[in-house]
């Protein structure tokens, strides 16, 4: 599409490398312009060609600099001897994360953002477009960390998102629609111990008081509510889809797994979610003497529990899913007492929800021969028949496999398409994520999907989760070209929504 | 052997049922009388005949009381509705032990005993016998408990000590050489984390100054010195065989293991204690997220350990040996973190020292195959193969095998058979102890062996712990007669004796 005569497209084209003007850069990330009040050195996202939307490409130090600045709150366990190889420890609604909060707040609202805190303390920051009677296109993730977390889980997406404002200011564009950029509040259900719960209060899946209620983990004792209010983030808004509408969400994220960097991808077209269901398991033997008592008659617990999680591994390879134990307690605990109780976590997920039900069949099935001491591929071979134990399973926790929104998918595939120039197809992969995002709560209400990067040896939630500078300029590349485009478009035709269809 | 004129069978035959003389019943157990200044109404055990010897009975009725007396200190968890349904919570040189302590001294010192107390709190009460000059033949337990144990575990020893020195007093009996019944403290390991240290010390196995500083296990910080001079039982006697020596050490206990029980025999001769040795297992593997790491990315540190643990039973099985784990911990442990690090007890034991030391040599080969990743005995059958991790394995404990002394089984067994009557040989099993007792230390310096009497299904370090009323009463029949047995014929011959030969 030709550009328009008001347009000013050879400054524009070298955008993030040249600025003829002066008078312009001045203005730009001050923030107190108003974009509807007149059309003047704007670029319109619609008029757009190919190489002019091509060429808006993120600021790869500035986006470091935000990213490492904002570290400083919250500073971890270091591992390396630069100053940013440390780790994060800013658990939601502490003091270091309002102080995040606060530079989020500051810093978008400096890009000319109307700030918005819902009763969540979730923050929505939208530079206006030009049609503002519709619901912005949002970047969004979070900002607070596990206890001994990363600093790229959330925050890179976050930091993103302000980067593509800044990008935005930089160059004059105007959005057709209002574009934003939004922080959900707890998304590591690491302090206050429900993942994701504020964009589920968002998507009407979590009651409000369900998750004002909700206190923080053991010694501690506030109530989020509580340190909302005290932080200052508890606001009048209320947290809902209804309140605060979204055209959709689009989310960078480390991809917490080693699948981009083993095959040497650089950029991950999240499709969906896999299912997964989470469920405790509890056996009760019996306490014995480990000296006194022959294999025969010990009601061993723990090597039940030991069948049983191998068990699980060998369902999870025949499923092509995954079975994993991450807690196992045991009673009563002493080197020379046959532990009589053990209680351990069972995680099981598939991209599909029949894989997922399959496998919970099985294990309900399996784990029932094993206590009662009958052989389940081979479980019992070599081994000495003891006494029967018995085995109880409930299912904690259950999430449906999540699928993407299909044009959100296209919008990010053409995004990276265009990001990673023409060797793009070795460069990108489709996957489904493993892990939950403030994604699959926003997929629920509005049309969502998400980017991946790839981080050094899939270690996420450790201090040493790292992703290269490379790669994260990429994954923001990426987000930025995702929301642009999709604001192109969302105006053109009806943007496909399966579930509440949503005027975009 | 024909009774001398001076003594009066008709009556001691029909000891503990009928006494004709209440002058002599007035006298017996005020514990004033001096043994060696007359040898009037006075039954010298060398004079007994094997009729008369077999009419020495305890007192069932007396016993059960004593032992059930003294739960009033200490009492646990209640399990049933009789008012002796409960378990015991006594540990070392708490006040609950200081007050059975006190009820031991004082008891015995009223049946005539000189007690002493030595550095590390081991109580020895002796009754003189006819000669003097050489040391005790002693009955010996321990009165401290498990912090969940019950009422039988060491104190049916004890008070069976207790009621043999009733026994004698009632009839008038008088040994050849003296008789003493030793408490020894801290036997159980679970208040101060070395188990049957004092008998330990005595043996100059464990040195003194070690066990003096032996602090209490978490959350207290007390030490066994400060704690032994605080409730008063810091004694100036040497904790040593050499200041206290003894002519022999005869131990009753429950069984602690289901053997008797299940073949319906009611004495156990006890003729040694299995081999033994404790391991700790480190095991070093990567923390990944459950939902993000496909399963051959993993290094999943609690996968490793089930395979290890279900590879020790099949080693045990195929040693004829035991291997147990009782205790495990991992961390990060968080539902959806595949868990990096987790470290597990492992305690294997057989009869023979050349089974442990096999058992020993596999561990360690194979489980570094399974931490590599290689099949040992079918553990990665249908397994995805993951990410090789680390295995170290540090041995922390090592007792060989104990053997006891063949005189004092020979004494235990033909005291067997006098109790347990013309059916004895179906009723009495010879057996390996699984559990380590003080025992075990004491057989290290002077001839040593154990009793054991059924307990229910087995059960011990569990406040349900059950010896029948009329299985204590046998055990500690079969202890009187091995002690009397014993003082019989330790002046007659020379009883063998394999390590540090003693004067008998």
């Amino acid at each position: 599409m030709a550009l328009p005569a008001r347009r000013l497209p050879s400054v524009l084209r070298v955008a993030g490398k040249s600025f003829e003007y002066p008078a312009l850069r001045s203005c730009a990330g001050i923030g107190h312009r108003s974009f509807t009040a007149t059309s003047k050195w704007r670029l319109r996202t619609k008029e757009m060609d190919e190489d002019m939307l091509k060429s808006l490409r993120v600021n790869r130090g500035r986006l470091m600099e935000d990213l490492h600045y904002t570290s400083q709150w919250g500073t971890g366990a270091r591992w390396g001897e630069a100053p940013t190889e440390t780790g994060m420890s800013r658990l939601a609604l502490s003091d270091a994360d309002k102080k995040a909060r606060d530079w989020f707040v500051e810093t978008t609202q400096a890009l000319g953002c109307k700030t918005t805190v819902d009763a969540m303390g979730n923050i929505f920051a939208v530079r206006p477009g030009l049609r503002n009677d519709l619901p912005p296109t949002y970047a969004g993730s979070h900002l607070d960390t596990q206890p001994t977390g990363g600093r790229y889980d959330g925050v890179l997406g976050v930091t993103a998102g302000v980067e593509m404002l800044k990008v935005l200011a930089d160059n004059w564009v105007e959005t057709e629609y209002p574009v934003g950029v939004v922080n959900w509040t707890n998304e590591e259900g690491a302090r206050f111990p429900i993942s994701m719960v504020s964009s589920g209060v968002w998507a009407g899946s979590v009651p409000l008081e369900t998750a004002h209620n909700l206190k923080e983990v053991l010694p501690g004792t506030k109530t989020m509510k509580e340190e909302l209010r005290r932080i200052g983030y508890l606001g009048s808004t209320p947290a809902s889809y209804e309140a605060m509408p979204m055209a959709a969400h689009f989310e960078l994220h480390i991809e917490q797994g080693p699948l981009l960097e083993m095959s040497n991808k650089k950029i991950g077209v999240v499709k969906g979610v896999q299912a997964y269901k989470w469920f405790t398991v509890h056996i009760k033997g019996r306490d014995t003497h480990t000296g006194t008592t022959d294999l025969k008659s010990r009601a061993d617990a723990l090597l039940a529990a030991s069948k049983m999680i191998v068990h699980s591994h060998r369902l999870a390879t025949a499923h092509s899913a995954l079975a994993s134990t991450g807690i196992l307690n045991l009673s009563p605990g002493s080197t020379n007492t046959v532990p009589g109780d053990v209680t351990f976590s069972l995680d099981i997920r598939s991209p599909s929800d029949a894989t997922v039900t399959r496998m919970k069949q099985a294990i309900l099935e399996d784990f029932q021969k094993i206590a009662a001491g009958e052989d389940v591929m081979g479980s019992n071979e070599n081994c000495t028949s003891g006494l029967p134990l018995t085995v109880t399973i409930t299912e904690d926790f259950s999430s449906p496999a999540t699928l993407f929104d299909t044009d959100c998918i296209t919008t990010v595939s053409s995004a990276s398409h265009c990001v990673l120039g023409p060797n793009s197809n070795n460069l990108l992969m489709e996957m489904t994520s493993g892990a939950g995002h403030d994604s699959v709560y926003t997929s629920k209400r509005c049309p969502t999907s998400m980017i991946f990067v790839p981080c050094r040896e899939g270690v996420s939630h450790n201090p040493e989760e790292f992703c290269k500078e490379e790669d994260c300029a990429l994954g923001a590349d990426v987000l930025l070209q995702s929301v642009i485009r999709f604001d192109r478009v969302r105006g053109e035709r009806r943007v496909s929504w399966k579930q509440e269809p949503y005027t975009l």
